[in-house]
């Protein structure tokens, strides 16, 4: 039995995946603040599934796990993973320590495309799709996968779309960057244009948008050309099957599907050329409740460090 | 010994390459127009280089071409090779029965970042480089090579970046949509901006700005800070080490490259995150002359489909 963990900035949750390919229930821990924290965050949530399996710890085949920030998938550290606390940490090695387990890190987005990847197999039975994974969460970035491969880059960027500017005139974002793709369609930019205290803003937008409000309208419209046009560039880049959107802002459904599609749509009626390659039929949200990154973090498979 | 052939607009260049990797002289002639002229041209290309070679034709161990427009690599089809006269031409088999060597085909741009690729490897013995090509020539495209391997994808659009709209106050272009890549940097952007009865015309733009024509400075600016995107684009994609710059406009050479390195480093002031990925120093300038569809057209390999 294989065990991905996905370590998110408010929740850790972790799946098993048998032999035979079958995902275990899902187990939920609120992520601790900081190196020791969340360590011991990750330590519990193994013994969770431990428990549940009814397996001791050190038989579980492989343990991967997903974190944001920069992660070095040779070392297992990962670094500037400034939600969690971390500056820098041995995560793999620390962890296969106390374990006894090989322990893989890999960075969240990626190991959420490898989850959607391996949805998409379950699907049709193909075993090696090119898709790319869209993350719309806090902020925007992709994962992509070529022939059932993960492009890792070289340089720590592959997929960083979300910093890539659209728009000379658009805002200054985080990154010092004017008009860039994330402060368009991103959980910090619904943050942005539409300020409110509702907890779901996002959710707010959108059902507001839907009832007619003229100011929600033109944000929603905002947000979904942003995101489109983080659809088209990965088409015309990596010129991939599939473009599956996931991340926190996934949940809004169907209104953030159709919504997309019918940009895509709008922009195909002035561009023979777009019409030709069919956008809006290759987009898709990933489905509600799947853990796409704790999956992914399952499949990364044996660590090239050994387990000492 | 692998012959490669690069059928472009104007002329058609052929190269062959030995076992030791040796490249023979290039030979050029004028490309017909029309299916007939264009393999009559293609015929002629490889006499002359059996010739040369003093070699018989059938001696060759392959054939492969790099062409404009849609080409379908497993049947040797090539459509919409618009400035060649030609909407569909079965050139593999076609050229394959005539001269009774296996022929392969690949778009032009795929062809030369394979080319690119190789002049890589001959320069620091790596085989297996991650690098894209960037075309600048009358349109602009990409061809991207990751781990040696050249990206195809699914649906004839891989490396299509010209296509990406990066201004949405832009002018409109040739496909319809608003200021992609292609109305910036690209010939036919230097044709709309900088109109002249020079026959170079991107070599008087460059002259004169470096004269101080501020009209001059104007539109260079506007068509390097097109170039520098995307470069930016490619790397924040796919993280390539390297980024090739190619195609007609290759030919200016340092000003281009110099152009382009100051406009990435001048984002990178504004930008940490720009800096953090040393931009500038991954952008490279094809050398003039070498000619690198027809090398990457000779390393395309042997053809899928059988040589009957």
């Amino acid at each position: 039995m294989r065990l991905g963990i996905d370590i998110g900035g408010t929740k850790t949750a972790a799946v098993a995946i048998g032999a035979d390919g079958e995902l275990s229930d899902l187990v939920r821990l609120p992520t601790g603040f900081g190196a020791p924290a969340v360590l011991s965050t990750a330590r519990q949530v193994v013994e969770r599934m431990s428990e549940l399996a009814g397996v001791a710890v050190g038989s579980f085949d492989s343990i991967g796990i997903g974190i944001p920030g920069a992660v070095d998938t040779t070392t297992g550290r990962v670094e500037h993973a400034v939600n969690l606390g971390l500056e820098g940490l041995d995560l793999g090695p620390r962890l296969s320590d106390e374990l006894g387990v090989a322990v893989r890190v890999e960075n969240d987005v990626k190991a959420a495309a490898l989850g959607a990847h391996h949805l998409l197999g379950v699907a049709d039975g193909v075993t090696a799709h090119s898709m790319a994974y869209l993350n719309l969460g806090t902020g925007l970035a992709a994962g992509i996968v070529l022939d059932g491969e993960l492009l890792r880059g070289g340089h720590g960027v592959a997929g960083e779309i979300g910093h890539i500017p659209i728009d000379p005139s658009g805002v200054v974002c985080g990154c010092g960057q004017r008009g860039c793709i994330e402060t368009f369609a991103s959980g910090s930019a619904i943050g942005r244009m539409w300020p409110t205290s509702n907890p779901l803003p996002a959710r707010e937008l959108f059902d507001l948008a839907a009832a007619g409000d003229r100011r929600a309208v033109e944000v929603r419209e905002q947000f979904l050309r942003g995101a489109a046009s983080a659809v088209r560039l990965l088409a015309l880049t990596t010129d991939v099957d599939d473009i599956v959107i996931g991340g926190g802002l996934a949940a809004l459904g169907d209104p953030l599907l159709l919504g997309v599609r019918r940009i895509l749509n709008e922009w195909a009626l002035d561009s023979a050329f777009l019409a030709s390659i069919g956008l809006a039929e290759r987009v898709q949200v990933i489905p509600l409740g799947f853990p796409a990154a704790a999956v992914g973090a399952a499949l990364v498979g044996e660590p090239s460090w050994q387990n000492s």
